[in-house]
């Protein structure tokens, strides 16, 4: 008789199966232990409340059960998807940019703060903080159509390399999440990116990366004005912030765009705290459904970094305090995760 | 051997037998002719173009076919899903809230558009257009939570009826606009509704009237704030505009909120233009692709209303003059419906 986690063990890989996620192996047999779902995740407290949040909530007759169509789980990008430093990687991709628009721009050789990003200057680039970084985003994200900017994202996505580990920036995603997401796609739910990061930015590269289509992707946007060109539509990208989907914005976004209160959001930052607090309060019609609400915390500076109260990107600190009043699991990378990277070796 | 058009009949049923969306009758039998996917559809150019681009799009190895999950159809939903006149549902309700407000706002008795409005006179109370239609949604969709203000709109649809077919305004939905919803669902179809209404008054109901869940449901919507209340997140209405789902903003809101070029859109107005034009202009990567814009034209002051190009409501002008030369499919209501409401005798 399977025991309870083999159970959750073999739910997720039939399902995984089932929806042709892997085809790493040939169909499961009863009669051996089923693959981990989890390889990257060691045997701490972490995982198990995973394991558990996923038997719980998808078992009919569960207390915690929730309805296939509820099972929504949202997850940050920067700092919980993928790596956030030296800098967040789309202002590494704007950067770039700038280097690859200056031979159209020469307005750009005698203007802060393109000219020291021309010059290789980065740090007198950012000195300005928010206000240079708000000028990179707009003059690299506007000004061209929706369909122009997927294609220099993609471009990027697919030659520009991560200067400490040298890999392309979409191979630096975390193993363990990868799993996570495969895990919980396999017991039903339905996986969304509710980030600060741009919108437009993330869905060229993140359906391949992640497997998360682009309309379950919400994201910070600029303004698109509507033109016909010639008699074609087009939608052009204006230098104007629409939206920021931070903080308590981001749980405005999910109740706009999702219309359901997620069972389960995935952070690592105070920026998440809004979205992680929503969620964990669950949802008042229904307050015995199982719900999920984690931290991810940057402790490995080995293999990856080491931050959190006082950082400048991705500051964890305020979710941190509140991390056992509200319930909210908190993964410790070092101690939790086997594997960082695939990459690693 | 089937035909063509039974070929797609059979596909539609079959689709829709295995998505459990009818439950009706028992097992499709190939010996038998296959039911109707479009019953309450004549037999007219508009449903052969239907079912021509549901068989084109959806057969593997046919020019126009589309991949599964580039499926995307849109849908306005005031006069091309449920009827808008005399007035937009969503305005009535506004009033029927005004009313039942009215007795913890005392101040109302004396101040216009209130006034009018508790006094029964709707014809003062709107002489100001816009401005006190503006108030009147801002007054009574703002200044509670999220949750409090789904549990509202679901009492009006549960309980009020429109005034000149004595039905829930629930019920003045278009059944041909139903099985064509069906229909292109059974082909594979995400359908989603871009309309003007507001987004929050459109989900409490919409899921179960047009089988389209929250998360696919895109309109106008106000702001909202995230507060703690006793340590328990809310999210408040405010009296502020955040986006507005109509002309321009649809195609704008498409591109932001789904990440993908519809193949098929659905309105009545010159609200719709632009989103039609995007629509129908296809996806510039794949120009090959089938694609369907099509405009409910309101010709039948019998069983429903007939107006268009000098409507105040769902003026219908522009769109109608570019349909030719962009290839819009014009529905004639009146000749091309066999049946309006699923309500008539």
């Amino acid at each position: 008789m399977p025991t309870r986690r083999s159970f959750v063990r073999i739910a997720c890989v039939l399902f995984t199966f089932t929806l042709g996620l892997t085809g790493a192996a040939s169909a499961a047999d009863d009669s051996r232990e089923a693959p981990d779902p989890l390889p990257s995740w060691n045997d701490t407290p972490a995982r198990s409340a995973i394991l558990e949040f996923v038997r719980v909530s998808t078992t009919e007759g569960s207390p915690g059960f929730i309805p296939p169509e509820e099972r929504i789980a949202v997850f940050d990008n920067d700092g919980t998807l993928w790596a956030e430093h030296p800098m967040y990687f789309q202002l590494a991709f704007a950067i770039d940019r700038v280097k690859a628009l200056a031979p159209a721009r020469p307005d750009w050789q005698d203007k802060e703060p393109f000219k020291s990003i021309l010059a290789g200057d980065l740090k007198t680039a950012l000195a300005d903080g928010e206000r240079a970084v708000v000028e990179i985003i707009m003059a690299t994200h506007a000004g061209m159509t929706t369909d122009e900017f997927a294609l220099a994202v993609s471009d990027w996505a697919a030659s520009a390399r991560h200067p400490r580990f040298d890999q392309p920036y979409t191979a630096c995603v975390y193993q363990p999440m990868l799993e996570l997401l495969a895990c919980l796609r396999a017991g039903g739910f339905k996986t969304y990116i509710v980030s600060g990061g741009g919108v437009e930015f993330m869905r060229p590269w993140a359906s391949r990366v992640y497997g998360i289509p682009p309309e379950q992707i919400i994201g910070s946007s600029g303004k698109t004005q509507f033109e016909l060109r010639g008699g074609s539509p087009v939608l052009v990208k204006l230098p104007q912030i629409e939206f920021i989907d931070d903080k308590e914005g981001k749980p405005a976004a999910i109740n706009n765009r999702i219309g359901r209160r997620p069972a389960a959001a995935f952070g690592n930052s105070d920026g998440d705290l809004a979205m992680l607090q929503w969620t964990a309060a669950g949802d008042p019609a229904h307050p015995g459904r199982a719900r999920l609400a984690m931290i991810i915390r940057h402790t490995d500076a080995q293999r990856e970094w080491a931050y959190d109260r006082e950082s400048p990107i991705g500051r964890l600190d305020k979710a941190l305090d509140e991390a056992t009043s509200r319930g909210f699991i908190v993964v410790d990378m070092k101690a939790d995760w086997k594997k960082v990277f695939a990459f690693e070796k």
